[in-house]
């Protein structure tokens, strides 16, 4: 197998063009295409359509492309919508196929190339999201997806995409009548227990947990436990958690690595460039034109320190009920990579519980092999 | 004479209480302060009472401390306030004292120390804002407080901060009966032609253009003229420009030093590090533990890219009807600098018409000499 | 012809399961929809993707349930999608079909019923947009539309719903090599230019205002020339202006009736009460539950009174950089129409120069006969 | 005693000239001044520095006006300021005085006058508040106020403005020590918890809930426990709930009553009648020039219905990222009764727990007696 992925730029939530266009040029067969994951130019938070426009009109294009209904082309490519583009951050779709094509790479190009797999746990019950159940299964999904990618050693595994549900009244209703209370009766606040279940899954599934650190009352409570590969947001449109793992394998083949770090705090300079250097682009001041050109993507998280300082100094975000915390985040961390890739259009993500210390998160670098 | 610079941290818009703990401890005598610029909380447009709120504490404090009026005490000390702490910029006051304790500074340790004077032009008619007497005045102003701070080449002068009047609606009605209309009807838009034509004034005074290039169509409409140390800001409380301008003299004392570089982007890392390298702080990839204690603050000015793009991508600032451009350029600055220097607490302040190139702006940095 | 009108509750912008619904029911024949208006749930501004959002799924949805394209169905249904639902304001969509069942109305039941026809100009080169050619090509297409719905008289004229284009930096470029340049620049600006021009064409068309009167100078400039029946709204996805007239004509037949005044200002619950009277509907305090059944929705334009007044009273709308003036207004008028028709799902679009007087705007009632 | 009122118009949250006028033309005496009431320009959630403003600058102009400190003027006068004034709301102080010159009133004009009295219970330790405790001491001090008031009959009491306490992380952490726990640890929801105990004490005073129905667990939870005169707004100045009640007293004179009712959703306009018939107004439709003369002010609490629901319809207001829900109601109430009394100029404030029914809230009138 050969990983493919495509950095898209995008004008609108439904301009697909860029896409299209990776079709049409043949450069990108549209049946295998695995996962699209998107920066769209919504709010990022509970209001935001511009996520779902972009995921309708995804579905809409393969579809017709692969002349299946708009459903089935949901159930084929896990599509990861993320809102928000504060700053500089700028509008993409990164596109990751796997094709049947490459064999395994050879053994004096460095051996391990970048290898992903998809999948969903079982459908969880309200009661169990937020909770150990949900942590188990996730744990148990990455380690299935592992093998089938063919990343055998934990320390390959560099980035776990989680989709993982919340709650609504009407889920919260149904848990009752089974016996037991939901985690959390507010529907905004079991997005970020979703999540950080979830992570904390990831966490165990890459050894940087042990099973016996886990229980109900650990999540999003005892930060200390984190996991530096978990990316997870939550949604209300399923009741599963769609798992994509990335890392490298020595059985796939192509030109691609991936390799991460995690930053200890929103500023954190030092994280990115130690990202780059683990995805084998190694500098001092800055990138040559030349690394430039071979940084496929960067992939972050991150949040609002929620203990309000950042270095020590007071930060706003917190108290500011005109702009979400989250998007000022999203900002900051976007022009901290920005600043060193030099490019804007980069993945950053808000939500970050468990995933990297608090404030901080973890990021992953997708690059051709020199 | 000797510049002190003091950075202090701010709760809230009304808390002045470091700079009466500097007072009080006897590092600072009240009646030295001559400049104080602030970065406040609020969201640095037009409904920004955050600015507002700390002048009025800030003259209320030093009337009391001076035992004069607060309108002598505002008459006595230029007080500049920035709205917008976007990101992960921290509120803060910078006091800036001249106090008359120090000599030159020893030819062994350079020769040049911080200089600065702040002085005021004449009260302008509403036709003038944006218009050339506007940059003359300004321009004047600049050279004559170049002279008073002993700052005696235009290499040495490097940040001139400029607070300049904007129109209402009163002011406009008045101007057709001296038989010539306003520059601009539109009130908001006013704050930017006075800024730029303000901008140019200084450029002109610091050699950076030469009159012949200069006229009223040439503001706000030429971008390729512009000054890489001024910094304007609008203000409704004035009618004249009220001028401060920073560098290095042989006839100061002292322990600080001057720099500046421009930004020609929002994501210029490398301007940054140019910035305090021409502060005399030269490094690799990052400052030294010691080096970091040697940044007393960096003053910023930015601005969304007008023709929206960063780096040939695109970006979002401009289209965004819940979050004013400045407000997000703002956030991706103060991230820029805060990760190279280490502090989010640093300067950074929106509207740059004519200071830097279209979307970026003069950084500057005063440093303790080594 | 009979009109069928049906006010359908939408969930999000994608939700068209009230209009599947209707149709499945066999209450709304899909191959007889002209016509739908919708309040989507977004910012009403310029980063509103609710708006598109719902237009895309409309026209997929009557692109499935027609057989034919998606391109077709937009061509055949005229989506007028208005953003912002501040305040109370609830979502939904106003459907309006064309039966070619009904025959005229009998003599005693007051002999006029609600008749409607929808057509556009010819495309608007650039430098047009904003100008007379607009205007006249607007009036023209309203008289034409009047003749094709039957409706005789201008007074059984009660509201005319144009959507017109603006300009883009795209459009702008083109206009000076045909020797003439737009209107005005700034691209939001254009928006208010086409907005007044197709109001004042409206106006031209109802006998409000006489051809004399008009000229590109009064555009946007002479507020005493304004339509009492004309909602403007300015849109990027076309270039001519696509008009629908509303009024009552004997020609057709069915229950329904519709009636109109003007608001003077944002609070005019008089004007209220008088466009509900105009439609059939009188009362003392409130209306009778019967009547409140009756009501099938009423349509308003509002704004942001630009003197920064309402009654004398300062109102800080226009200084809010947080929140855009439109939306105050919309939220105002919402409540002030919702609060006498006890029902807060009704339609009021923001953005209304020379649509009634300044501050005010054109209120329509579609209502059962009695 | 004689109750003296005026409404005064603001132009920035800095404006006291309105006050000093009243004070400057002998109307108002600045020593009898007893209570202030403002509504500021802010956005009325977390970071609104307007109210902060404008209890900083009233109490400095009072100090200097009675020749006391600021500190003992903040004493002396209680200060309320309510933030946010979306809409057509007009930012405003309403100043109570009470003057030792009228007599009670003259038994045929209705016996009964606007009475009023402030105090402050004791100080609450933090696990006291949100519990019963706070509540407690609230309905004793509003008992203990309407003797001093000589308001004998609950019937007779209209209006109680109570200014509570908010919970920080310095004060929760002071809790576990004493053993207790604080009754939330979200320092944005402890605003709630204490608003919703302290009208439950002013409904235990009021006679509208019984001590038997009370219970730690009840207070924002049994949501049918409600005071219909309580307005209660949480601050993070005091750690005492600070009250205000007003009503009607034989023994008081001057010329003013005053009268309530409870709006039972956010549109409920005929409870804004009521509420004016209750303070000697009765109308049809419109109140005549000559009783809108005689309205003073009127003073409402708001919040967006906890359901999602007005009359049925789906409301936004809770899912909007961009604009607090508190933003938005204060538009929709203020519209509704600026609609009816003809002026925006009214206070309508947000946040009220056990204040009026779930999406509905209290509503007073002050009006000159005829």
């Amino acid at each position: 197998m050969e990983a493919k992925v495509f950095r898209v730029p995008m004008r609108s939530p439904d301009d697909v063009q860029g896409v299209a266009e990776l079709v049409e040029s043949g450069r990108l067969r549209a049946g295998e295409v695995r996962c699209i994951m998107g920066k769209t130019e919504g709010n990022g938070c509970v209001n935001d359509f511009s996520r779902g426009f972009s995921n309708f009109v995804l579905s809409d294009y393969f579809a017709r492309a692969l002349n299946i209904s708009r459903r089935e082309a949901e159930a084929r490519i896990s599509l990861i919508m993320s809102g928000g583009t504060e700053g500089a951050m700028s509008p993409h779709f990164t596109v990751f196929a796997a094709s049947p094509g490459g064999g395994p790479a050879a053994e004096e190009s460095g051996g391990k190339r970048l290898a992903f797999a998809s999948g969903h746990t079982r459908e969880f019950l309200p009661e169990e999201i937020g909770r150990m159940p949900q942590a188990e299964a996730t744990a148990e999904m990455v380690r299935r997806l592992m093998g089938e990618a063919g990343i055998g050693d934990p320390s390959d595994l560099h980035f776990v995409q989680v989709k993982c549900p919340l709650l609504t009244a009407e889920r919260i209703r149904g848990a009752p009548q089974r016996g037991k209370g939901v985690r959390v009766e507010d529907t905004y606040k079991s997005m970020a227990y979703s999540r950080g279940a979830s992570a904390l899954g990831v966490a165990l599934a890459a050894g940087e947990v042990r099973a016996a650190q886990l229980s109900d009352e650990a999540i999003c409570r005892d930060w200390s436990l984190a996991s530096g590969v978990a990316s997870t947001s939550a949604g209300i449109e399923l009741m599963c958690n769609e798992v994509t793992v990335f890392g490298n394998s020595p059985a796939w083949g192509g030109g691609l690595l991936i390799g991460h770090s995690v930053m200890r705090d929103a500023l954190d300079r030092d994280a990115v460039k130690a990202a780059l250097e683990s995805a084998g682009l190694a500098f001092g001041w800055g990138l040559s034109p030349e690394q430039r050109e071979r940084v496929v993507n960067v992939l972050a998280k991150c949040e609002a320190s929620p203990d309000g300082l950042i270095r020590g100094r007071r930060h706003t975000m917190l108290d500011d009920s005109d702009i979400n915390s989250t998007r000022h985040a999203r900002a900051v961390v976007n022009a901290v990579v920005a600043s060193v890739v030099g490019d804007p259009m980069v993945y950053v993500s808000g939500g970050a519980e468990h995933q990297g210390p608090p404030g901080g998160g973890p990021i992953a670098v997708i690059a051709r092999a020199s």
